[in-house]
């Protein structure tokens, strides 16, 4: 083969609000490469199938001095994140030509995977053995976002039956799953979205309440069902002020994420901490890789049959094109995404 | 016994920021009783000795529909709270006359103690078969305050020999306590508090760095220290933000109390929450009497004989006469006082 144009999403300068399409990330195709030959080095060559898109993205379009549980992206290189991939080519005997892979790839066309160096519990996952569903489920229900509900739930909701929980952006990929994860263990679940479909979609999952938060107060919602023992937080600010005021002793605030304050500087002001002391409520802070040794193994048992057989449902937004990656990072920080969302870039 | 004036201490009126003694809190000397012939219908008849003033007590100076882990004083009636007392009459067999009990009392000469009934988990306790120590020390460091500190750093800490630890407040009765028993678990500690007085008892009872927070700016002394795996917080507010921003990874929050909002509304905003979620923090809200259970039967068999020889060290701020009840709760809310507030009522 020829040397072909490797289309890449390049981070092209550190966002202060909104990561900005052709700014912030740029579709870059200057690079050729020939993947027949190119030097592998001890390496695989992946060609890029699904990329998927999340809020915990913006936390990397930071400066690199600024720790965290990931590394900064790096001003000039391709971004990288959770991907599906096809080996081309392997110099590494743990892959051969024509694995499907799963795991943290770049969002080109081609990247070369030279081990788990810069991410040492997260080398990519052959995918097989598994049912029959389309690759880009390991990038949602099945993926990262589900390990997560699925993980976090297990660890730290000590749900009991009968007892209330408040998920915020119930109608996404991680919210959808605990929505349903919380009915399987007999607990009463409101869910929160911003659309009027997504609230539709809550209800199809099982939700005995959903709102659109845009339009309705959450105060007025959790305080009308008579307060909550679990909250699923995955955007903070305000809502989590209403989580807090309406929450019932003793419970159990699953800290997931705050995207409310992704684009604002993190800094949105929360007024009702001191409900942690007086209700002895407590707060977790979690990364899911850290609780992966403990439930990985049985959440690839339990969730892939229930997924298979529509017990447990998703739903994805697929598009096309990888030149399109900063379009719908913008849309996943807006909340304009209608579910899931995943860039498809390849068929195989 | 001719009747005799028994003073009391009567919540009088709701304050909305500091409570004003003469005010929120009257000393009332308008009730007469006969010691002797006093009608116990099953009950004991308290003559107190030592009160407790604690920082809790602003929280049940509220209005009553408002729900907490303990209830509201009632307008008009004594307050009550932690203290020691004698039995001078009594008609309930588990109790006899000269018996030293300690536990929830009204805060007045004498009080008849009707049984568990208000508080069913805080039955009055017979002061027996402990080492010689003043009474006091049972409302201090072998009190509540000593059990806060005792029982949630053995239930929260997860304290690791060489970890760092923040502790508020540290040379009030709680804080250090948590000073010395983190170091007994060869945690590094670093306590702040409002004076030079202070600062120097944090540094008699083995705090690595204590400083006055007051003139030292919190967060640039927590970066300077290379950042903290605990913190103890007693006072919430910017000194909490500070800690957010300075915790390590994975680091735990014991939310002891927020004194620092306790008289401006408890609204006092935090804007450094996104930590929980990035650094994967734990804040443990909780009230001491459900860990009772758990760990009272230790910490009776560990502290007073640590206490009585001297290696566990604490200090008290003894307050002659139950008309002053008043000025050292505002005090202790002020955080002017120089350690564990006792208000001494009677010798025996």
């Amino acid at each position: 083969m020829a040397p072909i144009v490797n289309g890449r999403v390049i981070f092209n300068e550190i966002p202060r609000e909104f990561p900005e399409p052709g700014r912030t990330l740029v579709y870059d195709t200057s690079e050729k490469l020939d993947p027949d030959t190119v030097l592998l080095d001890g390496g695989v060559l992946i060609k890029t199938l699904d990329l998927s898109i999340d809020p915990y993205m913006r936390s990397r379009m930071r400066e690199p001095h600024v720790k965290s549980y990931l590394p900064a992206y790096e001003l000039g290189k391709p971004i990288d994140g959770l991907g599906i991939g096809k080996v081309i080519r392997s110099d590494n005997p743990m892959y051969k030509r024509g694995d499907i892979v799963h795991g943290m790839i770049a969002y080109a066309h081609f990247s070369i995977y030279k081990g788990a160096d810069r991410y040492p519990n997260l080398q990519l996952r052959i995918l097989e053995g598994f049912p029959k569903l389309p690759w880009s489920t390991y990038l949602g229900v099945l993926g990262m976002p589900g390990q997560t509900a699925y993980y976090a739930w297990k660890e730290f909701s000590s749900a009991k039956k009968g007892e209330r929980a408040f998920v915020s952006t119930g109608a996404g990929p991680v919210g959808s799953l605990v929505i349903q994860l919380a009915k399987r263990d007999g607990v009463m679940t409101i869910g929160s979205a911003g659309s009027a479909e997504k609230v539709q979609f809550m209800k199809e999952i099982g939700a005995d309440v959903a709102f659109n938060y845009k339009t309705t107060n959450t105060l007025d919602v959790l305080q009308k069902e008579d307060g909550i023992d679990i909250y699923w937080d995955n955007v903070g600010g305000e809502t989590l002020d209403s989580a807090l005021e309406a929450a019932h002793f003793r419970g159990r605030f699953i800290e997931c994420g705050m995207i409310s304050g992704y684009n604002t500087g993190n800094k949105t002001p929360i007024t009702n901490l001191m409900q942690v002391v007086s209700k002895s409520l407590t707060l977790y802070g979690f990364i899911v890789i850290h609780l992966a040794p403990k439930y990985e193994k049985e959440f690839y048992e339990v969730l892939p049959p229930l997924v298979a057989s529509g017990e447990i449902k998703y739903r994805e937004e697929i598009t096309p094109g990888l030149e399109n990656v900063g379009n719908v990072i913008l849309s996943v920080q807006k909340g304009l995404n209608k579910a899931k969302a995943v860039v498809h870039v390849a068929d195989d």
